[in-house]
């Protein structure tokens, strides 16, 4: 047997070119690194935020389009969001709270990577209060607590200052978690919620419903259909048990523009009724 | 003032330089994927282990060494391993064990990346169970739970099945976790622990002293000095409490020859002492 042919000594020469690609992929990164510090110098210049959900969300769909060989979905998907955090570090740390103790935090660094500033939130009413005041970027909470995160007694400005920017599957193997089950919403602080791009494919968007007795939030399933699902998240109000006003959380794909929604909740649930839409964002490519 | 000159042309045009180095990157990913399959064939040929983190150190601590801009060295860790984890998941999938919940999955997919396959162990008993089978080829347990793998009486061929082959630091976000805080080991099913490559700065080795008095591991303490660490993990296994033979894990910084540790052990504790060396591996570079 030639000796070049051996196993052992096929593996080695393999590694070397290994260690070659990874050699010109550290040299590509750091020519990342000194470009993503030029735009974090011109986004603070203009107090831009570091993080941008939505384009980064469009750069791996891209990547995933126009990928040319065998590397997964999934891992696309990873080594960029890794890039990315390590791209934010260099602009300025990403502060992120995480509710919901060790599975909050597995959750959000398996959406941004490793590399950006987590800190632990003991509930999402202290979360929303340091997201008001700028002590965190970015709050990753349960769906199921996002009505605790203030006091949504009716449209008010105060459910305008928080906008839902994204949501996070909940990982296959906490499945059977029963905080983590419907997964996570990314909040951040904004007057206005972001906006998907046009050309993105769906757009899920997340409302308010509130001020509607429970045959009228009937009513309005009937009316909108399967693109709209009630969350597990709602509040009473007010009336007795059974019979009182509720404030629901709805997520809807594509939902028609916000007149049309005013109209039809004051239509369907009366003049105590109010609509808020807290976020809107492209669906993530992969689960 | 000139129109390319404007801060959010210069984004855009900057923001088009990033996504050119990205699709390079891409081009290599996929490269190093093809080379990975390559030696995941030539492994299975030889019936190797997919996952070899004595070679994933070494080249993470190369690719520390040699980078040749800003790029953190928490960054080429982070990055890198996801990497590795879609190479590996090109190979066919490790399959990784980890106890103590969210916690657990979140050390294990900080050290391996997310591409791999994790499952959640209910014991430690459980894990070493599955191990041993082949159902996993990782586990990752609190250092606190290695003396729960098996019943390590006395030295048996038991204690030499399975081996431990790196460690993982607690993270900073849950140091306050009891369990969490002195770290995890990653522990595979071997006969024959790896030995960490001669040119590796410093290498750990975790110890089982066992059929020792209080009194004598007081002495074995003295002799070895500061390069060797007592850990919370003890057992009791004979005697009144107090005065019982115990079974202790030691963790010592490249320690002398086990023939030289056997003398010094039967010298200090007597007939009934035994020591096993249950693994050795490099240090990682960063925390």
């Amino acid at each position: 047997m030639d000796k070049s042919s051996h196993p052992k000594n096929e593996i080695e020469r393999l590694r070397r070119r290994l260690d070659e690609v990874d050699h010109r992929i550290l040299a590509l990164l750091n020519r990342r690194m000194e470009i993503a510090k030029q735009i974090g110098e011109r986004k603070r210049r203009e107090a831009q935020l570091i993080f941008d959900p939505i384009r980064e969300e469009a750069v791996i769909a891209d990547l995933i389009q126009r990928n040319p060989g065998s590397l997964s979905e999934q891992g696309i998907r990873a080594i960029f969001q890794e890039i990315f955090s390590s791209s934010r570090a260099q602009q300025g740390l990403l502060r992120i709270g995480c509710c919901c103790g060790a599975a909050g935090l597995l959750v959000a660094q398996q959406r941004f990577g490793t590399s950006d500033g987590y800190r632990r939130i003991r509930s999402a009413k202290e979360g929303g209060r340091l997201l008001q005041s700028g002590t965190i970027d970015v709050l990753i909470l349960p769906k199921k607590k996002l009505l605790d995160l203030s006091s949504f007694e009716r449209r008010t400005d105060n459910a305008r200052l928080l906008s839902v920017c994204g949501e996070i599957d909940p990982p296959r193997t906490l499945a059977d978690h029963p905080m983590v089950r419907s997964g996570f919403y990314m909040v951040q602080r904004e007057a206005e919620p972001p906006q998907p791009q046009e050309d993105s494919k769906g757009r899920k968007a997340v409302f308010l419903v509130g001020g509607c007795s429970q045959g009228a939030i009937d009513q309005w399933r009937d009316r909108f259909g399967t693109p709209w699902k009630e969350t597990d998240a709602r509040l009473e109000t007010e009336g007795a048990p059974g019979k009182g006003l509720f404030v629901r959380l709805w997520e809807a794909f594509d939902p028609p523009p916000l007149e049309i929604l005013w109209k039809g909740c004051r239509e369907i649930c009366g003049d105590s009724a109010w609509i808020v839409r807290l976020g809107a964002y492209p669906l993530s490519v992969v689960e």
